[in-house]
């Protein structure tokens, strides 16, 4: 049927213009607005230079240090779970190798978006303590990216968890991306 | 704080008992029993030789023939979100080299057991036309497993995504896997 073999790995790589922006990153972020900052960021350059889904994932220290960064990458490396927030938590992960963040202090999560279903279920296995959150599911629904059955009190959820969540940081410039990459007529994810 | 430099990329491999296990298969499975009789035997496998959690996956075409398959590796490759499920789409998406299965026949997954949150949100993205369980939400937390917050109906949103669902397939030999695995002490994964 396939004339490849069966692979025994995969890998999901960052973009080339990567290092560019982490060697322009601060030592530490000041506040929850420059983290979100350099997100958003993420997700423009993913936009601008074509290398994936128009969604950037930062995570970081309590005190706004980074630990990892990710993009979408779903496209590129022909990954349909390589979410932003799936490839920072791995990378993060990998870094520190320890699939359990909560072994290395109150790590957090900052997205440019509202996770999809998927990322959300993913963010308690991870173990970071919090999550900020730019753009909200309404801004990537109507861009015309499917967000999954994602349960209406998801925050109450992740709070029950000992996560903190805070949304619509940066709201209009997060969700100015989605809207550019839709008026550029990109590629929506929709299998099926 | 940390020494390593930010990694650029991350990477899921298969255990190396894994070749084994592949030259094994058959052509095609007869039908759905063989097929979830190949995952319980991965995830037990997994078990046994100490390359990770209790979970084994398959991708098949609708006629039997096996397109990829994964086992959960969070300990060995450090990372949360490497379930059975994620791995064995990420690997069918690699060997077809598409994001989306969707467009390679009507593909199934075949698990050893039902999906946590994460990777039943997983599944609409993949592009899988029907999904294979064997032991049920239930079995997992009993072994002490947390499964996520799944919204009750989740056989009814996959279904109404076009997703068909098999659930409790052998159920008594994918769930005597967990209960081995609980039973030698084995580290259950509970972030936080």
């Amino acid at each position: 049927m396939i004339d490849r073999p069966h692979p025994s790995a995969f890998r999901i790589e960052l973009p080339d213009w990567f290092d560019d922006w982490l060697a322009a990153q601060p030592e530490r972020y000041a506040d929850d607005e420059a983290r979100m900052a350099a997100a958003v960021e993420l997700s423009r350059q993913n936009v601008e230079r074509g290398t994936g889904g128009p969604f950037g994932s930062l995570v970081t220290s309590a005190d706004g240090r980074l630990v990892a960064a990710g993009v979408n990458r779903v496209e590129p490396d022909a990954c349909s779970s390589a979410h932003g927030e799936i490839v920072a938590l791995s990378l993060a992960q990998a870094r520190l190798r320890d699939w359990n963040l909560a072994e290395h202090g109150e790590l957090e999560l900052v997205t440019s978006c509202e996770p999809c279903a998927m990322c959300l279920g993913a963010i308690p296995w991870s173990g970071v303590k919090r999550v900020l959150c730019g753009a909200t599911k309404n801004d990537a629904e109507v861009t015309g990216f499917d967000e999954g059955e994602r349960m209406d009190d998801w925050i109450g959820m992740l709070q029950r968890r000992g996560i903190e969540v805070v949304t619509g940081l940066m709201q209009p410039e997060a969700a100015a991306v989605l809207h550019d990459y839709a008026a550029r007529g990109s590629r929506i994810y929709n299998p099926g």
